[in-house]
């Protein structure tokens, strides 16, 4: 017979949370409302859960609620747990985004609301997204199902990876000093990488210099990902044609940070793949019936990589 | 042994259309620069072709440039031609134009535009393209591209269309009297009817009414189709959530006319999906091989349809 799991979940929707995984009718858990010395799970978001860690003696596993898991690799805390974040479940969304901007760029539908305003028939003609070429920065899940979304609308892919080559619809993968010969040439360059040193300022000077001068910019990744003065530079003196941030090395950003006001600059103010709790749930409890089994979970974060 | 063909190209763009077909190398054809007796083939604009109508006695065929061919309806007009349009060609387009708008309202680009002007870090949730249900008033090439792209991004289809049911990626098709019960719960009705009698103001206050406050209209079909006082009205009462409009009743769109003020209306200027000369002059090169052949020419018009 199965010994008790007792859950405890740390989130400003953890009414939500509950009632989602009480409907699942999961076996052997309890869901603990309060922290108790025998609480083995935790489902949370990464902030909270790093408060919470000293005072859960019996921890065993770490649901994040989020894909980013900054708060709980501070190099100070325990990693004697296993922890998984949210991953599989922000492509469609994160697609959604990317097209939408990438499309209101190409529709010229901020200069079109502009002629509108002044009453002007602008009937100047507008881009389109097949035959672009796009360059995705990371190819996990979130690549992978943006690179199949470009590929439906006719779009050349290139993936730059640290190491997977899992995608199909990648047309040509690049790796490691490549970065330049990647950069060469792109339409669309799409930062979706995680934050770790090896992705600290990957988005510099040199990178955004290498990019044609009619190119877009999407920062869904992470802040820390772009060298914030190099990319304000770059917007300042026309060198890419424009930029759309999600992230910010600081959040929310600084109300007296030059972006706010740079030219060609959109932002969205971390807002790109919300965690949905329907979705969250359910990796939850796909990996809560192979914890349950001793299996190995998925999403599990590699501490050293950092994710 | 084959006759010789004379075209004429009617077009502000000839000099493109002309290299694009030279390049062709096609049996039997002469380009002609001006009208003479003995030109059989006219490829160009509609209203300049209705010009050139009286002086072109030999006249076999006219190939559109454009889709909508309404200059050449004229019941006053000679009518002993194959008058052939543009089609096939704008599916992709046009779904690039409707994905984009449809995503600029989900993703409310010009509130987070707008919040950015005043500096705001408004994270509040944006809303998706999946399990939405589109209605599609017009189910031809267009509409069929369209039906495919939404079910790409994971929407339901309607579609409402007088007789073709040819499109697999429509859900459920409407026709007739269906009309209201097709926009019954709709979040986003687009138009892409042809102008013809039967289409003339179809989008009326009964059907605007149908629809739900949160629904978006887009109109790339023809102005038209829509009774515009009705949807000013929807549009100034908030019956409905916003109008994108590519198309007018009278274009341009005078001054002084309402819809260049009206709330939560975006205008486009007859811009969704232009007459590229590549595109075109493929289609007229595929029409010549079978004209030459006396084969059936592809996408002929029916004067009395309309379309």
């Amino acid at each position: 017979m199965h010994s008790m799991h007792k859950l405890i979940i740390l989130s400003n929707l953890a009414d939500q949370y509950r009632v989602l995984i009480e409907e699942a009718h999961l076996p052997d858990l309890i869901i603990e409302s309060t922290p108790t010395q025998d609480i083995d799970i935790v489902l949370g978001e990464p902030s909270l859960v790093k408060n919470a860690l000293a005072s859960l003696p019996a921890l065993s596993w770490v649901q994040s609620i989020w894909a980013g898991i900054e708060p709980l690799l501070d190099p100070a805390l325990r990693r004697d747990y296993v922890l998984t974040n949210a991953r599989g479940v922000f492509g469609g969304l994160m697609s959604e985004y990317i097209i939408g901007y990438l499309l209101a760029h190409e529709r010229r539908i901020l200069q079109k609301l502009e002629a509108q305003k002044s009453r002007q028939w602008d009937d100047t003609d507008t881009g389109s997204l097949c035959k672009k070429t796009i360059g995705l920065l990371g190819v996990g899940s979130i690549g992978a199902d943006v690179a199949r979304t470009a590929k439906f609308f006719g779009m050349n892919v290139r993936g730059y990876t640290s190491s997977s080559e899992t995608s199909a619809d990648v047309d040509s993968y690049y790796h490691g000093n490549d970065l330049l010969d990647f950069a060469k040439g792109l339409d669309y360059l799409v930062n979706i990488l995680p934050n770790t040193k090896d992705t600290y300022k990957i988005i510099d000077a040199n990178l955004l210099s290498a990019l044609p001068s009619h190119a877009l910019f999407i920062n869904v990744g992470r802040g820390p990902a772009v060298d914030e003065s190099a990319l304000l530079e770059a917007l300042n003196q026309n060198k890419i044609a424009g930029a759309v941030l999600d992230v910010f090395e600081n959040e929310p950003l600084p109300t007296e940070h030059p972006f706010w006001t740079a030219p060609n600059l959109l932002m969205t103010f971390h807002t790109a793949a919300p965690s949905l709790p329907e979705d969250i749930a359910k990796v939850f409890i796909e990996n809560y019936i192979l914890f349950n089994e001793d299996k190995l979970l998925q999403y599990q974060v590699n501490f050293e990589k950092g994710y």
